[in-house]
Protein backbone atom coordinates (compact mmCIF):
# COMPACT_ATOMS: atom_id res chain seq x y z
CA UNK A 1 0.00 0.00 0.00
CA UNK A 2 1.18 3.21 -1.26
CA UNK A 3 1.48 6.54 1.55
CA UNK A 4 1.32 10.11 1.66
CA UNK A 5 4.75 11.95 2.94
CA UNK A 6 3.92 14.22 5.82
CA UNK A 7 6.12 16.23 8.03
CA UNK A 8 6.80 13.24 10.63
CA UNK A 9 8.40 11.20 7.03
CA UNK A 10 10.50 13.86 5.97
CA UNK A 11 11.62 14.38 9.94
CA UNK A 12 12.76 10.53 10.51
CA UNK A 13 14.23 10.56 6.76
CA UNK A 14 16.24 13.67 8.07
CA UNK A 15 17.63 11.80 10.99
CA UNK A 16 18.23 9.47 8.41
CA UNK A 17 20.31 11.62 6.42
CA UNK A 18 22.14 12.42 9.49
CA UNK A 19 23.80 8.54 9.37
CA UNK A 20 24.35 8.71 5.45
CA UNK A 21 26.82 11.87 6.78
CA UNK A 22 28.35 9.87 8.91
CA UNK A 23 28.63 7.04 6.32
CA UNK A 24 30.19 9.74 3.91
CA UNK A 25 32.63 11.13 6.69
CA UNK A 26 33.87 7.37 7.23
CA UNK A 27 34.89 7.26 4.01
CA UNK A 28 31.77 5.12 2.68
CA UNK A 29 28.77 5.77 0.25
CA UNK A 30 26.71 7.53 2.36
CA UNK A 31 23.23 5.89 3.00
CA UNK A 32 21.44 5.89 6.25
CA UNK A 33 18.39 4.30 8.13
CA UNK A 34 16.40 4.29 11.21
CA UNK A 35 13.64 2.55 12.88
CA UNK A 36 10.63 4.42 14.40
CA UNK A 37 8.32 2.39 17.06
CA UNK A 38 5.24 4.24 18.06
CA UNK A 39 7.39 7.64 17.29
CA UNK A 40 10.31 6.85 18.91
CA UNK A 41 13.41 5.89 17.01
CA UNK A 42 14.53 1.91 18.43
CA UNK A 43 17.35 1.96 15.76
CA UNK A 44 19.92 3.36 13.42
CA UNK A 45 22.04 2.22 11.23
CA UNK A 46 24.39 3.15 8.23
CA UNK A 47 26.60 1.76 5.42
CA UNK A 48 29.84 0.69 6.18
CA UNK A 49 30.73 -1.94 3.50
CA UNK A 50 34.06 -0.49 2.69
CA UNK A 51 35.77 0.96 6.47
CA UNK A 52 35.66 -1.80 7.82
CA UNK A 53 35.52 -4.38 4.53
CA UNK A 54 31.99 -5.91 5.31
CA UNK A 55 29.23 -6.13 1.95
CA UNK A 56 26.29 -6.99 4.79
CA UNK A 57 26.86 -3.68 6.80
CA UNK A 58 24.53 -1.95 5.14
CA UNK A 59 22.65 0.91 6.77
CA UNK A 60 18.76 -1.23 6.56
CA UNK A 61 20.27 -4.65 8.00
CA UNK A 62 22.42 -2.65 10.30
CA UNK A 63 19.58 -1.12 11.87
CA UNK A 64 17.59 -4.29 11.73
CA UNK A 65 19.79 -6.88 13.41
CA UNK A 66 20.79 -3.71 16.29
CA UNK A 67 17.45 -4.79 17.58
CA UNK A 68 16.38 -7.94 15.85
CA UNK A 69 14.99 -9.33 19.51
CA UNK A 70 12.55 -6.22 19.29
CA UNK A 71 11.04 -6.48 15.60
CA UNK A 72 10.47 -10.05 16.53
CA UNK A 73 8.54 -9.11 19.66
CA UNK A 74 6.52 -6.10 17.64
CA UNK A 75 5.92 -7.20 14.23
CA UNK A 76 4.42 -5.11 11.85
CA UNK A 77 4.84 -2.32 14.49
CA UNK A 78 7.89 -0.53 13.30
CA UNK A 79 8.39 1.81 10.30
CA UNK A 80 11.83 1.78 8.58
CA UNK A 81 13.35 5.10 7.16
CA UNK A 82 16.10 4.56 4.52
CA UNK A 83 17.81 7.46 2.26
CA UNK A 84 18.29 5.18 -0.75
CA UNK A 85 16.59 2.22 -1.96
CA UNK A 86 17.16 -0.93 -0.65
CA UNK A 87 19.47 -3.52 -1.95
CA UNK A 88 18.09 -7.36 -2.54
CA UNK A 89 19.36 -8.28 1.12
CA UNK A 90 18.20 -5.33 3.09
CA UNK A 91 14.70 -5.69 1.66
CA UNK A 92 14.66 -9.27 2.15
CA UNK A 93 15.35 -8.47 5.88
CA UNK A 94 12.63 -5.75 5.76
CA UNK A 95 10.09 -8.72 4.76
CA UNK A 96 11.84 -11.24 7.07
CA UNK A 97 11.39 -9.03 10.52
CA UNK A 98 7.95 -7.55 9.39
CA UNK A 99 8.51 -4.27 8.82
CA UNK A 100 4.83 -2.01 8.76
CA UNK A 101 6.03 0.57 6.47
CA UNK A 102 9.16 1.47 4.36
CA UNK A 103 9.80 4.83 3.34
CA UNK A 104 12.35 5.32 0.95
CA UNK A 105 14.45 8.54 -0.18
CA UNK A 106 15.95 8.11 -3.42
CA UNK A 107 14.95 5.69 -5.81
CA UNK A 108 18.21 3.30 -7.14
CA UNK A 109 17.76 1.91 -10.30
CA UNK A 110 20.62 -0.24 -10.46
CA UNK A 111 20.67 -2.31 -7.49
CA UNK A 112 17.10 -1.44 -5.56
CA UNK A 113 14.90 -4.36 -5.45
CA UNK A 114 11.35 -3.04 -5.02
CA UNK A 115 10.80 -4.38 -8.32
CA UNK A 116 11.93 -7.87 -8.27
CA UNK A 117 9.25 -8.10 -5.18
CA UNK A 118 6.51 -7.95 -8.44
CA UNK A 119 7.87 -11.15 -9.67
CA UNK A 120 7.21 -13.90 -6.94
CA UNK A 121 3.69 -14.26 -5.56
CA UNK A 122 5.46 -14.53 -1.94
CA UNK A 123 7.26 -11.55 -2.56
CA UNK A 124 4.39 -9.76 -3.98
CA UNK A 125 1.80 -10.20 -1.17
CA UNK A 126 4.65 -9.06 1.34
CA UNK A 127 5.15 -5.86 -0.87
CA UNK A 128 1.35 -5.21 -0.88
CA UNK A 129 1.06 -6.22 2.64
CA UNK A 130 3.44 -2.73 4.04
CA UNK A 131 2.99 0.76 3.11
CA UNK A 132 5.42 1.88 0.60
CA UNK A 133 6.59 5.28 0.24
CA UNK A 134 9.13 6.69 -1.63
CA UNK A 135 11.30 10.20 -2.91
CA UNK A 136 10.97 11.15 0.45
CA UNK A 137 13.79 14.27 0.95
CA UNK A 138 15.46 12.54 -2.72
CA UNK A 139 17.08 15.60 -3.69
CA UNK A 140 18.95 15.54 -0.08
CA UNK A 141 20.03 12.14 -0.08
CA UNK A 142 20.85 12.71 -4.25
CA UNK A 143 23.09 15.88 -2.75
CA UNK A 144 25.18 13.08 -0.44
CA UNK A 145 25.80 10.26 -3.28
CA UNK A 146 26.87 12.74 -5.52
CA UNK A 147 29.46 14.50 -2.93
CA UNK A 148 30.76 11.07 -2.43
CA UNK A 149 31.33 10.38 -5.84
CA UNK A 150 32.49 13.54 -6.16
CA UNK A 151 35.09 12.86 -3.36
CA UNK A 152 35.57 9.39 -4.49
CA UNK A 153 35.44 9.62 -7.94
CA UNK A 154 34.50 5.65 -8.22
CA UNK A 155 33.18 4.97 -11.43
CA UNK A 156 31.57 1.98 -9.71
CA UNK A 157 29.37 4.15 -8.30
CA UNK A 158 28.57 5.94 -10.49
CA UNK A 159 25.87 3.78 -11.74
CA UNK A 160 23.54 4.17 -8.91
CA UNK A 161 23.92 8.27 -9.48
CA UNK A 162 20.06 7.73 -10.85
CA UNK A 163 17.66 10.27 -10.78
CA UNK B 1 26.13 -20.42 -14.92
CA UNK B 2 24.87 -23.77 -14.09
CA UNK B 3 27.36 -27.09 -12.79
CA UNK B 4 27.17 -30.70 -12.47
CA UNK B 5 26.86 -32.26 -8.94
CA UNK B 6 30.16 -34.39 -7.49
CA UNK B 7 30.57 -35.98 -4.62
CA UNK B 8 32.66 -32.69 -3.30
CA UNK B 9 29.45 -31.26 -4.01
CA UNK B 10 27.66 -33.97 -1.66
CA UNK B 11 30.34 -34.02 0.38
CA UNK B 12 29.98 -30.25 1.25
CA UNK B 13 26.72 -30.57 1.34
CA UNK B 14 26.37 -33.35 3.96
CA UNK B 15 28.39 -30.68 6.54
CA UNK B 16 25.42 -28.48 6.01
CA UNK B 17 22.68 -31.05 6.56
CA UNK B 18 24.85 -31.47 10.24
CA UNK B 19 24.06 -27.81 10.42
CA UNK B 20 20.52 -27.92 9.45
CA UNK B 21 20.27 -31.10 12.27
CA UNK B 22 21.69 -28.54 14.73
CA UNK B 23 18.84 -26.16 14.00
CA UNK B 24 16.11 -28.68 14.42
CA UNK B 25 17.45 -30.11 17.54
CA UNK B 26 17.06 -26.52 18.75
CA UNK B 27 14.00 -26.02 18.10
CA UNK B 28 14.24 -24.10 14.91
CA UNK B 29 13.28 -25.12 11.22
CA UNK B 30 16.21 -27.13 10.15
CA UNK B 31 18.25 -25.20 7.48
CA UNK B 32 22.19 -25.24 7.43
CA UNK B 33 25.16 -23.59 5.18
CA UNK B 34 28.66 -23.75 5.13
CA UNK B 35 31.27 -21.93 2.97
CA UNK B 36 33.88 -23.10 1.36
CA UNK B 37 37.35 -22.14 0.19
CA UNK B 38 40.07 -24.07 -1.51
CA UNK B 39 38.57 -27.20 -0.19
CA UNK B 40 38.09 -25.83 3.40
CA UNK B 41 35.37 -25.12 5.02
CA UNK B 42 36.00 -21.57 6.49
CA UNK B 43 32.23 -20.63 7.92
CA UNK B 44 29.12 -22.23 9.10
CA UNK B 45 25.49 -21.06 9.80
CA UNK B 46 22.52 -22.32 10.89
CA UNK B 47 18.74 -20.93 10.74
CA UNK B 48 17.97 -19.54 14.35
CA UNK B 49 14.98 -17.65 14.10
CA UNK B 50 12.87 -19.03 16.54
CA UNK B 51 15.12 -19.85 19.59
CA UNK B 52 16.05 -17.26 20.01
CA UNK B 53 13.71 -14.77 18.28
CA UNK B 54 15.80 -13.03 15.45
CA UNK B 55 13.99 -13.27 11.97
CA UNK B 56 17.53 -12.30 10.70
CA UNK B 57 19.13 -15.87 11.44
CA UNK B 58 18.99 -17.71 8.62
CA UNK B 59 21.86 -20.15 7.78
CA UNK B 60 23.43 -17.97 4.64
CA UNK B 61 23.17 -14.40 6.42
CA UNK B 62 24.54 -15.75 9.43
CA UNK B 63 27.89 -18.26 7.96
CA UNK B 64 27.99 -14.81 5.16
CA UNK B 65 28.33 -12.71 8.17
CA UNK B 66 30.59 -14.94 10.53
CA UNK B 67 33.27 -14.36 7.65
CA UNK B 68 32.65 -10.88 6.07
CA UNK B 69 36.03 -9.42 6.11
CA UNK B 70 37.50 -12.87 4.69
CA UNK B 71 35.01 -12.59 1.90
CA UNK B 72 35.93 -8.99 1.09
CA UNK B 73 39.21 -10.25 0.77
CA UNK B 74 38.43 -12.84 -1.45
CA UNK B 75 36.28 -12.12 -3.36
CA UNK B 76 34.88 -14.78 -6.12
CA UNK B 77 36.97 -17.56 -4.58
CA UNK B 78 34.31 -18.80 -2.16
CA UNK B 79 31.14 -21.40 -2.76
CA UNK B 80 28.33 -21.40 -0.23
CA UNK B 81 26.78 -24.29 0.44
CA UNK B 82 22.89 -24.17 1.44
CA UNK B 83 20.46 -27.38 2.48
CA UNK B 84 17.28 -24.99 0.97
CA UNK B 85 17.06 -22.65 -1.29
CA UNK B 86 17.71 -19.29 -0.03
CA UNK B 87 15.49 -16.35 0.52
CA UNK B 88 15.56 -12.74 -0.77
CA UNK B 89 17.96 -11.99 1.42
CA UNK B 90 20.13 -14.44 2.01
CA UNK B 91 20.87 -14.24 -1.46
CA UNK B 92 20.78 -10.49 -1.80
CA UNK B 93 23.80 -11.06 0.70
CA UNK B 94 25.45 -14.32 -1.28
CA UNK B 95 25.21 -11.41 -4.25
CA UNK B 96 26.41 -8.43 -2.07
CA UNK B 97 29.76 -10.24 -0.80
CA UNK B 98 30.76 -12.31 -4.28
CA UNK B 99 30.33 -15.55 -3.97
CA UNK B 100 31.45 -17.85 -6.69
CA UNK B 101 29.43 -20.91 -6.41
CA UNK B 102 25.79 -21.30 -4.62
CA UNK B 103 25.13 -25.08 -4.20
CA UNK B 104 21.71 -25.45 -2.86
CA UNK B 105 19.97 -28.81 -1.60
CA UNK B 106 16.08 -28.27 -1.52
CA UNK B 107 14.36 -25.82 -3.79
CA UNK B 108 11.80 -23.70 -1.77
CA UNK B 109 8.76 -22.93 -4.00
CA UNK B 110 7.50 -20.57 -2.04
CA UNK B 111 10.05 -18.18 0.01
CA UNK B 112 12.89 -19.03 -2.65
CA UNK B 113 14.17 -16.05 -4.28
CA UNK B 114 16.60 -16.98 -7.53
CA UNK B 115 13.81 -16.86 -10.10
CA UNK B 116 13.25 -13.23 -8.81
CA UNK B 117 17.00 -12.49 -9.96
CA UNK B 118 15.43 -12.94 -13.58
CA UNK B 119 13.25 -10.00 -13.42
CA UNK B 120 16.11 -7.01 -13.02
CA UNK B 121 19.05 -6.45 -15.18
CA UNK B 122 21.67 -6.14 -12.25
CA UNK B 123 20.44 -9.19 -10.43
CA UNK B 124 20.07 -11.46 -13.72
CA UNK B 125 23.83 -10.20 -14.52
CA UNK B 126 24.84 -11.52 -10.92
CA UNK B 127 23.20 -14.81 -11.33
CA UNK B 128 24.74 -15.01 -14.64
CA UNK B 129 27.87 -14.52 -12.85
CA UNK B 130 28.28 -17.08 -10.36
CA UNK B 131 28.11 -20.75 -10.61
CA UNK B 132 24.85 -22.59 -9.51
CA UNK B 133 23.79 -26.20 -8.40
CA UNK B 134 20.95 -27.02 -7.01
CA UNK B 135 19.09 -30.43 -5.88
CA UNK B 136 21.98 -31.96 -4.12
CA UNK B 137 20.84 -34.07 -1.66
CA UNK B 138 17.31 -32.17 -1.93
CA UNK B 139 15.45 -35.97 -0.66
CA UNK B 140 18.27 -35.48 2.52
CA UNK B 141 17.34 -31.73 2.77
CA UNK B 142 13.20 -32.56 2.52
CA UNK B 143 13.36 -35.31 4.91
CA UNK B 144 14.67 -33.42 7.41
CA UNK B 145 12.35 -30.42 7.06
CA UNK B 146 9.13 -32.96 6.86
CA UNK B 147 10.63 -34.06 10.09
CA UNK B 148 10.34 -30.35 11.77
CA UNK B 149 6.76 -29.80 10.26
CA UNK B 150 5.86 -33.20 11.72
CA UNK B 151 7.36 -32.22 15.54
CA UNK B 152 5.95 -28.66 15.28
CA UNK B 153 2.58 -29.42 13.00
CA UNK B 154 3.28 -25.25 12.38
CA UNK B 155 0.94 -24.94 8.92
CA UNK B 156 2.73 -21.91 8.30
CA UNK B 157 5.83 -23.85 7.39
CA UNK B 158 4.07 -26.56 5.47
CA UNK B 159 3.89 -24.43 1.91
CA UNK B 160 8.11 -24.41 2.37
CA UNK B 161 7.67 -28.21 2.31
CA UNK B 162 7.94 -28.34 -1.78
CA UNK B 163 9.34 -31.07 -3.63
Amino acid sequence: MEIASNPTHEHFTRLALEQARLSLEAGNMPIGAVIVHNGIVVASGRNAIDHPSNDTQHAELAAIQSIAPFLAAHKRECALYTTLEPCMMCLGAIVNVGIEALVVGAPDQLVGALNLMRHGEYYEQKLASFQLLSGVLAADSQALLNEYVARTGLRKHLARDSQ
